[in-house]
C-alpha cells in the first residue's frame, strides 16, 4: 500500500460528529510498529491545558453517548502505549504557562513565563523543528489556535515575547516549514497587522500554498512540494461544539482531526520523514474559560486528531506518537452532588452551543425572558429569572482587556450557575501545576521514564530519531 | 537478618516531621523483589480521596521545603513501580463514595454508593480480608479515621449502610482479624453506642490486644499472638499538621507510619504471609474541608506510611505493595495568579495548624481582631478585618448537622479566603469522578494493566498471592 494512500480506506471522521472513530485495534499484533530502534517520524500532540479532569470528562461524555472509550484512553485499555506523569513547572514558577511549556519541549530548557526559547540571561535555544528541519526532515505545526500562538511557536521560533504573534508571523516567513496550519488572520493579514504587512501576499510571493478555508485545505494536492500555509479563522477557529452546530463555520474552518491528516499527507513519504506538532489548544480556552460543554468537546475534537495519528502509526510502524498536555487548567471535575450526578453529567448531549456562544449573543439590552430563552435553545438548560439578571447586569460593565477573555463577559458566574445543573466545577480560570498526563507509542518510547520533566521530552525526540546520538 | 528486626537500622520517622524519610534506593537493584511470581503479601495503601492535585502538592511542598520528592515520586523515578490509571465509579454513580469504592476492591462487585460489600439486589459479596484470613493470611487495617470507617470496612464486612459504624465495630469482634488500629473511640465505647456495649471491654474478654494510646501501640510486643485493637482517638484522628505541633496530640495519637510499622511487625512472619490494608483517611476530610494545609500534610503522613511499606518490600522481596487513591476530592490545584505563585505556594511551609484548628477555636463573642490574630498565629496569613468580620458572622448560624463538618464552619469561605495568599484552590468541596493515580510494585505487579475498574484489583490480589488460580 502507498504511503498516500493511508487514508483512502479510513473511517475518519464525518462533519459535525464530536467524538473519532474508534480504530479497531487488535489486541497482540503491534500495531504501532516496534517500541524500539529509530523513529523516522515524529506526531507530537498536545492537548494544551488538560487536566486529567478534561481527559476524564472526554471520556466518559464518549462512553455514555456513544459507547466507546476516546481513543486516547483506547491506547490504554489495548496496552499499546507507555505512560509517564509529567513536571511542567518554568524557569520561573511552578505553575507554567504555554509559551514556558512549549519552549521545555521545543528548546530542551526551561525558560521564564512568557518567552520563547529564550532563557532567563537572553540565550536563545534552537527550536526542534529548526534542528529536525537541518537535519532533513520535512516539519510542521497544526493548531486550533493561532498559528502564531504560543505552543506551535515553541517548536519553531525564539522570541522574547509570546504576545508578539505579528513577530512570530514574519519568522515563519523565513523558516520556510512544511505545513503550518490554523487561525491567527490577525497576525498575516495586512489590514490588521501593527506594520500593515499582507503576509498571506508575502507567503504567496515566496512560493507558499496560502489556504484560507476549509474547502482550499480539502483542495490542497497532497503531492504539493511548496511549503503550505494554512490560516482559515481570525483568532482561534471556533470550538468543536459551535462549529458543528454551524454550517457555515463547518464550511470555513476544517476540523482539528482534518488538518492533522492533510498535514500528515503532505509531509509523509518525505526522504528523511517528517516531524508534526498537533495542539488542541481551544481545550485550555475553554478551561481559562470555564465553559464545560467546550471544554468536553474541543477535548473530543482533539482525540479525533489523536485518532488519525494513530492510524497512520500503526500503518507506518516508523512513527512515535506523543499525546500530552503542557499544563493542567481550571482542574475541571465531575463532582457528586445532591441529585443524580449521572443524570446531570448527561446534559451535556443536548448541549448545541458552547458558554461562549451563548455570552456573545446577549446584549444589556436583553431581557430575563431572551436570557432564558437562549441558554434552554443552547444547552437545553432552565435558568431562573433572578440567574437572567444576575448574567445581565455584567453587561452594563463590559472593557476590552482580558488575554482569554476580550469582552469580560461572565463566564465565571455562567459556569458557576451551569455547574449546578451538570455537576461539573472548576477550581479556576488559571493553568495549574498538577503533574500531567502523557502517552507514547512507537520507536523511542521505550526511552519514556515513568516520572519526567517537560524539558526531558527534547531530547528524547532527537535521540529517538537518531539526530542526536 | 530476622523478619523481625528489618525496622531496627531503618530511619523510620521522628515524631513531629511532617515528611517521610526518602529511603535511598539504589537504581539497578531489584529491590522489591521480582516482578513476577507469587506474593506472600499484600500492603495495599488508600490515600483517600486523593486528586492528582494532591499528589501534586504534596511533592512539590516536599521538594521545596525538604529538598526531596516523595516516596511515592521517588518509585517512579527510581523506576521501581508500575503505574495504572484507575476509574473509581460505583454501581450507581460515576462519582464513587468510599464504601461503593472500598467495596469494588474489597468485594470485586461494584455496589451503590452508601453500600459495603451488598449489591443493588441484596447480594453479599465476600470481603477479600474474609477471603485471605480464610487462606490462612494474618490480615488488617490500619486508618487516621475511625477503624470503622468506609474503606477499612470494605475490605472486612457486608453491611447495607456504611453509616452503621455501631453495627460494624461488632462485626469486626467476630471477625478476629490480626491488627485493626485507628480512631473512631464512640463505636467501641459503650456510654457513646446507641446499644450502651462496651466494646472495649468485649474485646479484652474475646482475647483481644486493646490498646488506647501512642505508648500502648509502641509497648506492644510484635510477637503478640492475639488479635490487636488499637483505638486512639474519638472520630478520625487529628491531622498530622495539628497532631505535629501539641504535644498532648502526639502523645495520644500514633502516627500513619508508626500504625503501619506497627502492623506489618505484628504480622510479619506468620507462616502464611500477610494482608494490610493502610488508609490516610483525613486525606479524604482536608479535601472536603477544602483545608489545603491539612491536605499537604496528611498527604505527607500518607506519604511516610507508603516509606514503610516500601522499606519492608525491598527486604522481604514477597510483598506486593498497592498505591493509590479511592477517587479525587475537590480537585485542588496550585494555580497562576496575581503575584508570585512560587512565594504563595511557600507560605504553606509557615503554617502550624489547619484550617480546622482556626476555626474551631473561633466563637461568636470573639472580637475580629481576635480571629485575626488567631489566623497569623496559626498559619502566618494576614486577614483583613472585613474578611475576619465575615468568618465571625457564619459563627451565628452554626447548627449539628453534616458528615465532615459537623459544626459547620465556614470552611468553603475560610478556603477561598486562603487561597488568594496560596494560590491553591478547589473545584468543590465533593468526591470526584478523576480516573485517578495507582502505583504498584513487587510480585504480582506485572498483572497491572495501563488502564483499569476498581473491580479490577480485587482478582490481581488474589491471583498475586495464589489465593485465585
Amino acid at each position: 500500500m502507498k504511503r498516500r494512500d493511508f487514508f483512502k480506506n479510513s473511517t475518519l471522521v464525518a462533519a459535525g460528529s464530536l467524538l473519532a472513530p474508534l480504530y479497531g485495534f487488535s489486541a497482540g499484533t503491534d500495531l504501532a510498529g516496534s517500541a524500539s530502534g529509530t523513529a523516522k517520524n515524529i506526531i507530537f500532540l498536545v492537548s494544551d491545558g488538560m487536566s486529567i479532569g478534561t481527559l476524564t470528562l472526554a471520556n466518559l461524555f464518549a462512553q455514555r453517548k456513544f459507547g466507546k472509550v476516546t481513543n486516547w484512553i483506547s491506547l490504554y485499555e489495548q496496552q499499546k502505549a507507555v505512560r509517564a506523569l509529567m513536571d511542567t513547572a518554568s524557569a520561573d514558577a511552578l505553575v507554567t504557562d504555554s509559551a514556558a511549556a512549549s519552549s521545555a519541549w521545543g528548546g530542551g530548557v526551561r525558560v521564564n513565563n512568557g518567552a520563547i526559547n529564550v532563557g532567563p540571561d537572553g540565550t536563545f535555544h534552537k527550536p526542534i523543528l529548526q534542528k529536525f528541519k537541518d537535519a532533513g526532515k520535512a516539519v510542521g505545526c497544526v493548531t486550533s489556535v493561532p498559528i502564531t500562538h504560543a505552543t506551535p511557536a515553541g517548536f519553531c521560533v525564539n522570541s522574547d515575547a509570546r504576545s508578539d504573534q505579528d513577530g512570530i508571523a514574519l519568522q515563519y516567513l523565513d523558516l520556510r516549514f512544511d505545513v503550518m496550519l490554523g487561525g491567527g488572520e490577525e497576525f498575516f493579514d495586512g489590514a490588521k497587522r501593527k506594520d500593515k504587512k499582507d503576509l498571506f501576499k508575502a507567503f504567496k510571493e515566496r512560493g507558499y500554498s496560502v489556504l484560507r478555508n476549509r474547502k482550499e485545505l480539502q483542495a490542497q494536492d497532497s503531492k504539493e512540494t511548496r511549503p503550505v500555509l494554512g490560516v482559515f479563522y481570525e483568532d482561534g477557529l471556533p470550538y468543536a461544539l459551535d462549529r458543528n452546530s454551524s454550517s457555515e463555520l463547518t464550511a470555513q474552518t476544517p476540523s482539528l482531526a482534518e488538518m492533522t491528516k492533510t498535514a500528515i499527507q503532505l509531509m509523509d513519504g518525505k526522504k528523511n520523514g517528517f516531524v508534526l506538532q498537533v495542539e488542541g489548544g481551544k481545550v485550555d480556552w475553554a478551561a481559562h474559560a470555564n465553559d464545560a460543554g467546550a471544554l468536553i468537546s474541543d477535548q473530543l475534537a482533539f482525540d479525533e486528531a489523536v485518532g488519525v495519528a494513530v492510524e497512520f502509526a500503526n500503518r507506518d510502524k516508523n512513527t512515535l506518537v506523543i499525546i500530552t498536555t503542557d499544563h493542567g487548567n481550571a482542574n475541571p471535575g465531575l463532582f457528586s452532588a445532591e441529585g443524580d450526578v449521572n443524570a446531570n453529567f448527561d446534559r451535556f448531549m443536548s448541549f448545541k452551543q458552547t458558554n461562549e456562544w451563548v455570552l456573545k449573543g446577549i446584549t444589556k439590552n436583553d431581557s430575563p425572558v431572551q436570557v432564558i430563552d437562549r441558554i434552554e435553545a443552547a444547552q437545553k438548560l432552565v435558568f431562573t429569572k433572578a440567574q437572567a439578571t444576575e448574567i445581565l447586569s455584567h453587561y452594563l460593565k463590559l472593557d476590552d482587556t482580558g488575554l482569554y477573555n476580550p469582552k469580560k463577559l461572565p463566564f465565571k458566574l455562567y459556569g458557576e450557575l451551569q455547574s449546578k445543573h451538570t455537576s461539573v466545577s472548576f477550581g479556576s480560570m488559571n493553568h495549574s501545576a498538577d503533574f500531567v498526563e502523557l502517552a507514547m507509542l512507537g520507536p523511542g518510547s521505550e526511552q519514556l521514564k515513568p516520572f519526567i520533566k517537560n524539558t526531558d521530552l527534547h531530547n528524547l525526540m532527537l535521540k529517538a530519531t537518531g539526530v542526536m546520538k
